[in-house]
């Protein structure tokens, strides 16, 4: 029974993690996903934000079409769609170095990274698309995978302030 | 009135945001400034710390003429003078790219630079340049914009151990 | 003596540093070693996880000879060996920038990556490489130099788990 004397009881803090994924090179985007991984693998809460150039790793190859003006259709046609088309920050040496990564990571049995998004998303990690940079760059909620929701900077501060580490990737 | 049967009061940690600023890329620089204000505007307490290339963001356009020897001399020349000289870390295609991008900023109502800094410093966001940053690189503190103060690591640390989370960027 | 009564005893939480060190840039590398020492001097622990490009900060100069397939000896050759070798994220300049950045950083007495590196090692940093990064690229442990621990995600998030701050560099 509670008596006044009792102690307050120390609530043990919810071993959440958040990252911003800001980058759109692949190697940055392997290191975010593997982070997500292991940790939601070690029962933590995942909230993954994704801003600028770090959007095209939500972007469908095969996207609906959209009613884009002009800068919207430029920004997009320049930037790479999707997981599989983005390049290593270092070592890219016109694709040759990123498809030899790419070569080297499935004979060593690591997950690709459409494999670690999907096993993210099947894993229960949020993901929220950076509201802001979806206006300024033009891309609408139907570019992009399955299961991301929209947000602005304020959801990400909201976990961040309930995490035990922020990442800005 | 206090007893020795009272439990220890237990004080909510306020919170507080850390970031480094170590790029000058326009687009990491805005990134920081965006969840700096976003931030304050939760009521939250932010430091931010200025390093490195992020130390140029701090840059007046006209600063007073200093004594400077030989190498600050070039290291300032090199280096861009303040927040509207930025580039972005991709897509920069000799500034064609930066300047459609701060275009397509303005005509979507997003905050500009020069504009999210004047607003974090009006918030009372805490801005910090590291001291041996400076020292190498030869800057003075009257070639920054107002309000700036000087720190070394360890006013970085201090503010760190005190955030509820701190961000590299 | 502990009666009923008596509050629980509040624990402080030990401040810790966690700090993924990512990046191969040397500019980075300083700033991740320049925080890890100022945070040993403040009593904290600290713990480094060094991850793709980043554990070339770790190489040897003069590593044993070991058995290596093909891929492993041409991304080990392309890829710096180890604190002296690495380059300026910006400025670089064929080497120009680096060299100049180097001597400016012994005349204003600031450590140099490698006394930075054997300070913090002194110091108690501990410093883990990431099995994984170590598997694609094709790393062995007696490439490192000495108190290299290897690990894996796991290791760095139960780190991550218990630091006040963790940066991703």
């Amino acid at each position: 029974m509670t008596t006044p004397q009792d102690p307050l009881p120390i609530e043990p803090e919810t071993d959440q993690l958040s990252i911003i994924l800001f980058s759109g090179d692949l190697d940055k985007a392997l290191a975010a996903f593997i982070i997500a991984n292991g940790a939601v693998a070690m029962d933590m809460k995942v909230t993954m934000f994704f801003a600028f150039w770090g959007m095209n790793v939500l972007r469908r190859h095969n996207p609906p079409t959209t009613q884009k003006d002009f800068l919207s259709k430029m920004f997009g046609g320049m930037m790479p769609r999707g997981a599989k088309k983005l390049k290593l920050s270092q070592m890219h040496l016109g694709g040759m170095g990123t498809s030899m990564m790419k070569w080297v990571m499935k004979k060593k049995n690591v997950y690709s990274l459409p494999d670690l998004i999907k096993s993210a998303r099947e894993a229960g990690v949020r993901m929220v698309a950076c509201s802001m940079s979806m206006d300024v760059m033009g891309f609408e909620t139907e570019e992009f995978i399955e299961g991301v929701e929209v947000g602005g900077v304020a959801t990400f501060i909201g976990a961040a302030t309930q995490s035990k580490s922020s990442l800005f990737i």
